[in-house]
């Protein structure tokens, strides 16, 4: 499958994405998942989330801000997912800056995530590495993540995405750098958040997850450039993100760099 | 009544609505009640819910991301609500589809509701129709669900009102279709559950639930129809529209066609 | 330090501020912080906000909606930051209307908030004076709540903001008037709540609790003002807020009108 036929499928397929994320951005990646052409759907509740993991084209497991009870229905949705062959996505939020969800995400990463997608000090605090992460912000480049992205794709069967300036996606196999330039995701919460649920999306939509994850950050970054260049500020940039996210075109992403390392 | 009176009393009172609703659009529920100049509030606490409820206007119970404190939350504001006459509202968020929240509707819609909205496979869901719903989407015509708005209005004495293409408000007595090109409100995550919280406001505002509610359909609808002429993409028609809540005449009213079934 | 220097001291510094607000501003809050140039971050979860606290540079406490399990990590959040000698700023919504959130806030309020910050029902009550609050707006101007913020000022040695059509900053020692015209913020839901974190950001960048709550209202106020000249509607009003709180030039601060009483 190309790039911009993953978005085509995903557009014509509209998958059922089921969040388990955090309170800060459920809106804007509900928001994200609309305009891409998917299906946001939520429930944070025990003896919901897991009937819901089996119907859903895909899970987003998002640990911005569990509670006791959102970390409960996390446990059971990743367990029907993989009943039911469902994939997840793991977005290890704040790892290695939080103690409880790090034991937490230490804990499931094993539990066969699709993909796994952060910045490089939640990558690199995840699979053991010295990070230098401040709650959400990434300290580290994303090149000093790479290794630690193959770690854990190679540990755990996943593909692994550092989200930065450009955007690293590694496999056992494989490493693939997307330039665009998204800096402008930087000054919108959520601009990380909503792109794992819009991977998951697109892995449910594609063939193989890390084609789908390639094409989903080239999407997204290059929705990101054309917002930036019809917006000023952030608060305009968020809502021409959403408009371009529905509006560019997917042969577009022929005009990303996509390099192979 | 007429439904242009009916929203220039919701200006004029600015009626206190206590929104018991999901994580995802609580911010969009707000900032629609506030645009169209009413007063939102929120708590999902027992030992609040009940008190706030007695001294709000109108209830809203959003069932889109229960947690258990939120449930137990409700429960008490219900009772409250109906103790001091306050009419409440019930959205059935995905019932039919996670079965948490459909046992829970189930209980709470013998509980005198003064409206149910929802869209067709909700009503049908909750009346014990067979429906096909994924999550928060419909998969059944407006028109399917007729029959069962008019079985849970004739059950439970509540308005019942199915969102969607055409939106139709139901009665034991009356059927009516709102004919409003509201398709942009489908690519915003909390079109509807804002919906229910603006039908509340209208009730609060209004003599009659049925004509409040037919007003709150066809002024929003109306809103979204400015919207959409006036933006490109979601992002742009959300911040449209609530300007339109805000900006639309109630005279505009006027021009809604309304059908009487 | 003058106002200016505050604002340009937060760009520079980029504080890191560990927001425990409710769950209908999270997504506004973080947003306001980040176009200003501040660092949001939140987490909700006992075990998480202790350690957190310690390393945040500011930490919000907006009682807003509250959870059981908000609550404990608040107390833990606010002992934590007390150690640090972290400044926390205390919001406390609906205070008075509320009663669960009113203990609550009148147990905390002891412990030592570097700034109190709210509208002047919600003052008027934390102090013990009686107001007229109907859940999160005021009924009460803000100058009959000087006197009962100069109380709270002098009885816990914090700093009292409140918010109105003009704000007062209080102390034990002074009490200032900031005049800007942000009437359009009450039309945004978290208006005042992404000001408490904004002001929060400003403690943390600047040298004194007083000038930096006054320079925080006063360049919030002014984007507000920016904002309404560039828009319609609360929704257009919403974004071009965002964008103005980045692109507002903190020398601009010289042409809001401050007055000593």
């Amino acid at each position: 499958m190309t790039l911009p036929a993953v978005i085509h499928s995903l557009r014509h397929t509209s998958p059922l994405v089921f969040c388990l994320t955090n309170t800060v951005v459920a809106n804007f990646t509900a928001n994200a998942l609309l305009a891409a052409g998917a299906a946001p759907a939520m429930t944070n509740l025990p003896g919901e989330a897991g009937p819901f993991a089996k119907t859903a084209c895909a899970v987003l497991v998002n640990l911005g801000t569990p509670s006791t009870e959102q970390l409960a229905a996390m446990d059971e949705a990743i367990e029907a997912a993989n009943q039911a062959n469902t994939p997840w996505v793991l977005d290890p939020v704040a790892v290695g800056a939080l103690p409880v969800r790090t034991r937490y995400a230490q804990r499931i990463v094993s539990l066969r995530p699709a993909l796994i997608r952060g910045n490089a000090s939640e990558i690199m605090a995840l699979a053991g590495h010295r990070s230098t992460g401040r709650g959400v912000d990434s300290a580290d480049p994303v090149a000093a993540a790479i290794a630690a992205g193959r770690e854990l794709a190679e540990r755990h069967g996943a593909v692994v995405a550092i989200s930065g300036p450009a955007d690293a996606v590694v496999s056992a196999q494989r490493t693939v750098m997307v330039h665009t330039d998204g800096i402008e995701l930087t000054r919108v919460t959520g601009g990380g958040c909503a792109l794992g649920a819009f991977a998951a999306a697109a892995i449910a939509a594609g063939q193989d997850v890390f084609t789908s994850t390639v094409a989903a950050h080239a999407y997204y970054g290059r929705a990101a450039e054309r917002a930036a260049a019809l917006s000023l500020g952030p608060g305009s940039f968020a809502a021409q993100f959403l408009d371009a996210l529905a509006l560019t075109d997917p042969q577009e992403l022929g005009a990303v760099r996509i390099e192979e390392l």
